[in-house]
């Protein structure tokens, strides 16, 4: 394999250490792809004859087949999935097969091979990220006008909707999309024609197989793209992001499905018991699912540590790149699967919320705004005279809508009975009108809009299937 | 502060664990901006009189000039620079000031204010690595046909020029202005108006605020608009992609200034000696790039946890936000600044590089490659044949280019003279004329598009100054 | 300062990323230690005379008094603290302050400065951890027999007391604190007298100044010594393991601060109000230890990067050190203490806890435990036979000691009257008396048993100030 | 299983997520070891029958010896490797195994598994880190006297000693046995009897378990036992610090190796060649080594983060701990096994070594030194008047024992023939005897005695194997 020079072959550690096949097996319909259009390429421009490219295509093509049906048989003396490819492409062909490797390296090759797979995950975290965002729009319409208490440092702060609430995640999501579609963007450039790490003497068509294989162009430097995983670190990161918002929305659901709680009942479907407490019904989906942002920055971390400070051009070290990407993209796969299934399946006790939307002088913020509004008071004073009413509000237990009119009018001569006008929740809701705001008017309006982008948007995506 | 509900003031340790002045005092300016476009909105709007208004603006244009030349007391009981402003503003104009908090919250003020600051901050970057991709190419002009190793593994792998190994680094730092683009393009729509979470009922309007604040649009949810921090932790990632690409370099500069390499001697203006050692030159500024990716995963790492499992919607977690972005920041700054000096004034040693190419038999792969093309052999066999001939010029202490054609011959029959025709770094180099491949024709080919690209980026940026 | 070689000065911009005086001037006692304790060798090995050695001890003394009342002043031409110091010395005496620098190099220098303070911080961290301690063990005596819901997953799962609920967090300092003794442990070897990085030639006694400055023993490997951060990672990983610890017990005060919780009122003295909402209070100072986790993990990580790869022995690379480890320990002094008083004066509702312990179904398994000792059930017939009585009360919304026990008889014939015995919550809790269990004899137990042994190894401690 | 309260079974997609059997099954020795040891201390204490036990006990034996000849086959549907041992116990035992789960759960179990686990991982990895130990001990012996150049920030410093070099590393590792050492003891507690979280109502003892099990002690408080991982993290942590130091010396194993260096040949047993250039061998043990620090500390974030904010007690989320820490184990094992053979069989090129040693004025310092001692000069214009003769050098391309003594006179009248006497290598590096300098003799004194400090420790050790 390396020409001969080698007086003694690899320890058997050295072996263990130095094979990839059982990650990077992961890649061969991508392998297979890249050599199919490397072939084409060669003999296009007549590197190599006609005859020899058929005799290659006819050997991928057996090979998809038989690893597509009998799966592939790691050897470890045979490294990775270029070599496991190139082994048995010359058991079926013979000679031909050692002219595919002409005008090519494994550094380009595995490149291209990577990028293709990484490309492949970016359609399908989209996809992912776009069917949880329909399940939350969805939901959200349903409980456009459902009230519930809108916390900020988990405390009881102005009265929301549960619809707008659920709306912040498809915002969060949205941006996630389109992170996801930045990378695959900016990774779409073709390594293949890099060779090992300067270019190739041979006259190759590096346009054709960058088009052959989808990508918008070749890379422009050869030392570039074959020491390049930017592209691995970005999935990754974009990745974590996403894996952050969820795991907010997983907290929440932890948090709603608690006993002193009780805004959610879980369906039995993504919920545990216990084997030992019968009562327990536990929200175990949700908490594997806000645990991931470890993984994701873990994948990160690795990604970041892996290229500090290498030289140019290829490393070994660069080998690591694959398992945490793979990792990550399984990870959020079936984190935005959970969560979509979660989200349909979750029953909101809205009866629950209102009421406690209803308690905790959330109105709070609309007594101080009324009196800003109506008698001209400047807002630092009325939110000084507001903090008296909560302050007897609080003396004596009840709401602030319960306070009596001549006992307001003690803390403020300025106020009257119109104020009752803003102290419950639903007209606390619905006055909260401005653009982005939590009034249903407001949630149906930005709802629509975002079906509308939603669809747009898929149109242009093609979330195939990742092996 | 908090409407006189407060019996007892916070403890000394709970002033010092909460207060942010001393961090966020550096959004001074996006303070004051914010509060602008707030009044002026506040006014057309008919919210606050005109006259209001005008005395707000007077104000914070005298706290601007105050803190501009006097800079900024810190005072803990304050907090954060929002209440610093407000504070100041009462002092300065009285009544008024208290109706400058109409319809926001500081939640969505500390949003809008990051945000534009953060703005600011990816003009920056984009314009200091733009400044280094300039330096880059001109030395690879410059450097376009010298030849030096190409390593991979940091083994003499083929010949390769000096211009294409640094035109690699203009492509990574073509990717990192693209991410910092996306993150700007991204972060830029306008928290104002979502007040504490939940919008507000006063007639604001908020694509006015935005307009006046150069965001396209305003945010769409407002709980989210309070909870995001996307933009932070973005900005990060881009950074410490940036910055690995950064470490990169360094590494390369630091063993090429190593004694046994000497392939560059470094500039004084970025050495340091020795306290004991008096013959040493030391690449302290490489080195302090070179550790520099801990800095910004780090920030990612800190940014990533704090967000992790937050419930919405503002949380005082989302206070430690600040300081990793402004440090990440100022480290990437410096850095380019060090960097582009370094790029500019490093001295190359050419003839030593040209020497250390031609040694290493790194043309063997022209070898494999002549054997291919001129004699039909496929390449797999090439690469044992020349195999064979490496080892013989090992064993003779010799390059390949010295090895004798009978020898050549008794290897392999299909060896002729013209095989020496590809066995000198120099026929080396030029042969590899595929795109995007060392040949000096293909570098100067990409380093004159590198420069029409940069050169129609650059007019689309503002690279203002950052406080 | 180089000995005259270099014929140009730093760039600005070089002198910026490369000076450290504004970090490591924090460690200014540290280097006026190590020069008393190698100029005190110095005299008495000959090396330099005892009136140089007196002037040195003299001059190193008036810096003392200088910059303990008037503070350092920051010069970046001087770089570091160690320039500083060694320049102000030789403006008070003279050439004496010339000799003080034989036989050591900033190299061994620095990492003996480094040692010093981080084991005066790790004698601070045990003390700030054992505080915390104190309170919690306080408040676990107050609270033997307090009953709460204790949770799994967040649901309620059975019954326990709060003191044992907060001796959990005992048990997790007391890993801390001899994390951190172990650490201290470890680093406590000085590295002064390996110079530059090969030792010296002058006849120093080593052993000497190591006990002078309170190590144990001298390092025993120059180019170790001057390239070994070991203990600044140690030291940032442990307190990492301790925030972790802090971030979970705030994470429960914010919830349990949440209104649907009110399981605890918090003090004024640690929380906040809202500019905005004036029924606000806010657990701010449990939200920001929350968060702190990500400096830790931030600091580690920044570290763990920068040593990555590094080639021995000293590189610049590692005057990145300082920075997070000081950060680390400043953020850790502020949690704690804050943790500390918050813990001393948070108000526990206990009736609401208790009301909230015995809603919830939480004495199942001590149903499905008596069916197992008094019938003989094999467990997991007994946890079924439980599930079904569990829903039986959700269907007629009743607790588990409300059920008829016809009704219960109905479910299992081998169930009576005695089963209600162990369904109060009471009776549960108090059954629990395994070792390590909830009961409130065992947690009182317990209680006396950590007070023994913080008294014992708190007598080993030496809490000093850290400048 | 969760005792029929649900109505609907898991989801596909929750099955999926929520079953940890694909990575638990890896303890499952540690599984039926706790089992046998909680089935004989629950007949000794009367709570089951001995024939119960006996029958338990010989299943537990069949299932042993079932998995341990066919390996155990996954089913999803039974969730971990608990549920497995229970189900096959259950159907080689019938109604005895349903005793089993008396007074445990599966929280105190899969702690207790997992701290077995680990504490035969802290064996191992001793005995893998004084493998490597003894590895390069052996070649420092070997090499003591042996000169090389010594460097700081990569350029030649000082001339020291292969041996010296070597036994750097024997000192980090000497710090890592030491870490995981302290690992193993602090997490040698027992948490079964802690059952769900509570403890249980059923007589145990816990002593008798611990101790069956090989632990110090039972653990002091049962919400903190289901709810630590904190033995997870520090294993991790103690692996990342082991790692950046096998990273360090895989640096220089790579950049020894390049040509310009050819400080060593790599052993063909841990080199690879390539599959396009014939000529190279390459280090790809070493880089991959080099990068590993990535996963460890990726290992860390994952479980910091994990750990983040849980509330107690145990929490799904704590299901991500076990692949994180097998994952560091494997690397780690695998880590030390390639290094400990590439360090017993790398060549080191001695005379290549020495010769660059000789250059570069690496004997610089020794000039200052000798002015100091013979001539009284204070150290700070020793290094003056050696900068000028350095500089003098340069001007003559040669090293400074070549300057004639009259131009070394004009340089500082002070210098005299003995000066010559210091200016070799050879004199230079034994000059060095302070303790844990460079000088041959001190090399062997401090070999000898870490050869003794090892012989000792590993009296102690038990390095069993782990499946």
């Amino acid at each position: 394999m390396w020409g001969g020079r080698f007086g003694s072959g690899p320890a058997a550690i050295m072996q263990e250490i130095n094979a990839s096949i059982g990650t990077d097996k992961r890649m061969w319909r991508e392998d297979l792809d890249g050599s199919r259009a490397h072939a084409d390429m060669l003999a296009a421009q007549g590197i190599i004859e006609p005859a020899d490219r058929d005799a290659i295509l006819d050997g991928l093509d057996r090979i998809e087949r038989e690893w597509a049906e009998g799966g592939l048989v790691e050897d470890l003396a045979l490294e990775d999935i270029h070599m496991h490819a190139e082994a048995r492409l010359k058991e079926l062909v013979g000679t031909p097969a050692g002219r595919l490797h002409t005008a090519r390296s494994r550094n380009d090759q595995v490149a291209t091979d990577f990028r293709l797979w990484t490309r492949r995950a970016c359609d399908e975290a989209g996809a992912g990220l776009a069917a949880l965002q329909q399940a939350l729009l969805d939901r959200a319409e349903e409980h456009a006008g459902s009230i519930m208490p809108g916390f900020t440092h988990l405390q009881s702060a102005q009265p929301v909707t549960l619809g707008h609430h659920l709306m912040a995640y498809v915002e969060m999501l949205r941006r996630d999309r389109s992170r996801v579609a930045d990378c695959r963007r900016r990774l779409n450039e073709c390594p293949l024609g890099s060779a090992a790490l300067a270019g190739t003497g041979f006259p190759v068509d590096r346009e054709m197989t960058a088009r052959a294989l989808g990508f918008d162009a070749p890379t422009r430097n050869s030392l570039d793209a074959v020491s390049d995983r930017d592209f691995a670190l970005e999935f990754a990161q974009a990745a974590l992001t996403a894996g952050l918002h969820l795991s907010r929305l997983a907290e929440e659901i932890v948090i709603w499905a608690s006993q002193p709680y009780r805004f959610v009942d879980l369906p039995d479907s993504f919920s545990t018991g216990s084997s030992i407490m019968p009562q327990k019904r536990n929200p175990d989906a949700a908490e594997l699912v806000r645990a991931q942002p470890g993984t994701y920055l873990g994948a990160v971390t690795l990604l970041a540590t892996m290229m500090k400070g290498l030289p140019l051009a290829y490393a070994k070290d660069l080998q690591q790149d694959k398992e945490p990407v793979f990792k990550v993209f399984d990870t959020l796969q079936l984190a935005l699967a959970a969560m979509t299934g979660m989200v349909r399946e979750l029953g909101f006790r809205t009866e629950r919320m209102r009421k406690v939307a209803a308690a905790g002088h959330s109105t709070a913020t609309d007594l101080a705004d009324w009196l800003v509004r109506e008698a001209s008071v400047p807002f630092r004073e009325a939110h000084h005279i507001t903090g008296r009413a909560v302050a007897l509000a609080d003396e004596k237990d009840c709401t602030l809508s319960d306070l009596p009119l001549d006992e307001l009018k003690a803390i403020d001569g300025r106020i009257d009975a119109g104020v009752f006008d803003v102290l419950s929740v639903d007209k606390s809701v619905a006055s909260r009108s401005s653009f982005g705001g939590t009034a249903p008017d407001q949630v149906r309006a930005r709802i629509a809009e975002a079906r509308e982008e939603l669809k747009a948007e898929s149109g242009g995506q093609c979330p195939g299937d990742i092996a």
